[in-house]
């Protein structure tokens, strides 16, 4: 793996900053990481980091703002590097978090893990190690989407002294108008990195983000989907740790291209008024049913500003307001309510 | 009772609405209530409806403008009234919405009230009656402060043929800045209501305010707290909705001075700024931490728009905003972190 081998020879000199691979320094401490360079949490670490760094790089280029970048720790165990634009040109709030969490799994989380079909042992803590990076880029003019995505590797020890791992993720897009053929793409390039590793990726998890990012409460998706998976444990760990890395790697080809095409668009009040709409049904989504927001705001310790950077600058929520099902405004709304098949499934 | 002795002579004429006595006819039908007059449902009814109408004329005299004014039905059972001021000359937002819901109550909310320490029979779907005010007020001006509150009445039948009842409700106030005598004002109108009925009411439910309004994910609370209580089922029924009563009767009095003092005060751009990140903290309690805005989001044929009338026009989250703790913003902050004794508790 290039990237695994090039940060490596940088953590061998110590100089991996010097080699401006990240935007801070790994959260695990460069001594502990060079001990076990094969260790998949510490290659999914570097992996993220590496990530983040691309995306703050493409989208700081689009906007002429530089992202800022906030080290922090966590005293139960791991920290976190959040980076945030907020208010630029171009993006109204871009964060990117990497964060590496550990310590013990309370009973009642490993409860919940086993209703999900994990064999772990019931009625005790249990040693974990989370590693993810998460991001939400709204830009302010409301012809460019807001994307999401989130990558993630979990290792638990289930009480026999095994130990399990998967990875999960996803990337999702919500525009505030509908343009069919920058959802096309966006559907494409995410295919792409679903076909290199299992020709049955895509149509999965095309559907199961469908069916995740559902604002219940009113009958719409977030937007217009993309993929999401959970519990990729198969064919193999460096199988699954290659399909997770496919997939960071069409984040920048996924959506910048949809920012360029359209920042310099023209757009009225009104347009900007929907849009803000549009915002308080992500907030509405992210703080009502976002299974990684509640679990983040009910977890002691948890540093809330980088769980909350997700959450748009600005929001609106407007009694009753209706648009007419032959607006474009309608448009979008129509498929919020029944999710399209924007290329073919298989 | 001068209210409804008045309320039932218009019914008697069929005339309720000429008496302009209400915003709209009543939900249950004038045929049915005007047969069970001394039915505490119905009373509670034309209560909540008179009051509805007390509020909305004493801010639309304010205001200037006039609350648009729906009236819903619930196919399950009931229906409702919604009172919306939205963009006036003094209001962002103003809500003020009564509602009868009634029906079956699934075995799953029947163990949830178990829990609470009703008396009911498990497993069993029990026939339940809900009818309640709910308002929230949003003003333009930082230095108008938000009110919320919210009174409800509750019947069901515990499974052997008795029926239990009990009332429920509070009010308090969300201020963007601190004016301290506002806040006297405030709580003080509140405890002579509670005073009027029981000497121990004030101290218990100010107490039960501040622990309820908790955005715990902060460690701050919503505001500067009011009154809060649940479960009034004593000393008898009339009793209990003399104190209800008392307190819905509060609202204005405790309220409408205030704005009346500030809403011609000057302000700044950044004091607006701040006035949106604390509608943003609104919007975070309302949406994670609010049990009947939960409830309601998933109780199926519920009407969203009555249900989210109480979020704010307009919302900010801002990355890391840390107001200076010598600021007027950092003054508001410490006593959201650590609720203070307004007046004499007892």
């Amino acid at each position: 793996f290039l990237v695994y081998k090039t940060t490596a020879s940088c953590l061998d000199a110590g100089e991996a900053l010097s080699c401006n691979l990240y935007m801070a320094d790994p959260i695990t401490s460069l001594d502990e990481i060079s001990k076990k360079k094969e260790d998949m949490k510490f290659k999914m670490e570097l992996f993220c980091l590496k990530l983040q760094r691309q995306v703050c790089h493409a989208l700081e280029e689009i906007d002429g703002s530089k992202f800022m970048v906030d080290k922090w720790s966590r005293k139960e165990g791991g920290g976190g590097v959040s980076c945030v634009l907020q208010d630029g040109t171009v993006f109204e709030k871009a964060g990117v978090n990497v964060s590496v969490v550990h310590g013990q799994l309370p009973p009642a989380a490993v409860q919940q893990m086993r209703t999900r079909g994990k064999k772990l042992k019931e009625g005790e803590k249990l040693p974990f190690w989370a590693v993810g990076i998460s991001s939400v880029v709204h830009p302010k003019n409301p012809h460019c989407p807001t994307v999401h995505f989130n990558f993630r590797y979990f290792e638990i020890d289930d009480g026999t002294g095994n130990t399990q791992w998967w990875f999960g993720g996803g990337t999702d897009l919500t525009p505030a108008y509908l343009v069919e053929n920058d959802v096309i793409h966006f559907h494409q390039v995410l295919k792409n990195a679903c076909n290199d590793h299992d020709k049955s990726y895509y149509r999965k998890f095309k559907l199961w983000c469908d069916a995740y990012f559902n604002v219940t409460h009113r009958g719409e998706r977030r937007g217009v989907g993309g993929i999401f998976f959970d519990d990729i444990d198969s064919p193999s760990q460096e199988k699954a740790f290659a399909f997770i890395k496919s997939c960071g790697n069409a984040v920048i080809p996924s959506y910048v291209p949809i920012i360029r095409r359209h920042v310099n668009d023209e757009f009225t009040e009104d347009e900007k008024c929907w849009q803000q709409l549009r915002r308080g049904r992500y907030v509405e989504f992210n703080l009502v049913h976002d299974r990684g927001t509640k679990f983040g705001l009910f977890t002691p310790g948890a540093r809330i500003e980088s769980i909350l950077m997700s959450l748009p600058l600005t929001a609106r929520w407007q009694y009753r307001h209706e648009p007419s099902p032959t607006s474009k405004e309608g448009e979008l709304v129509k498929v919020l309510r029944e999710p399209k098949h924007w290329i073919p499934m298989d």
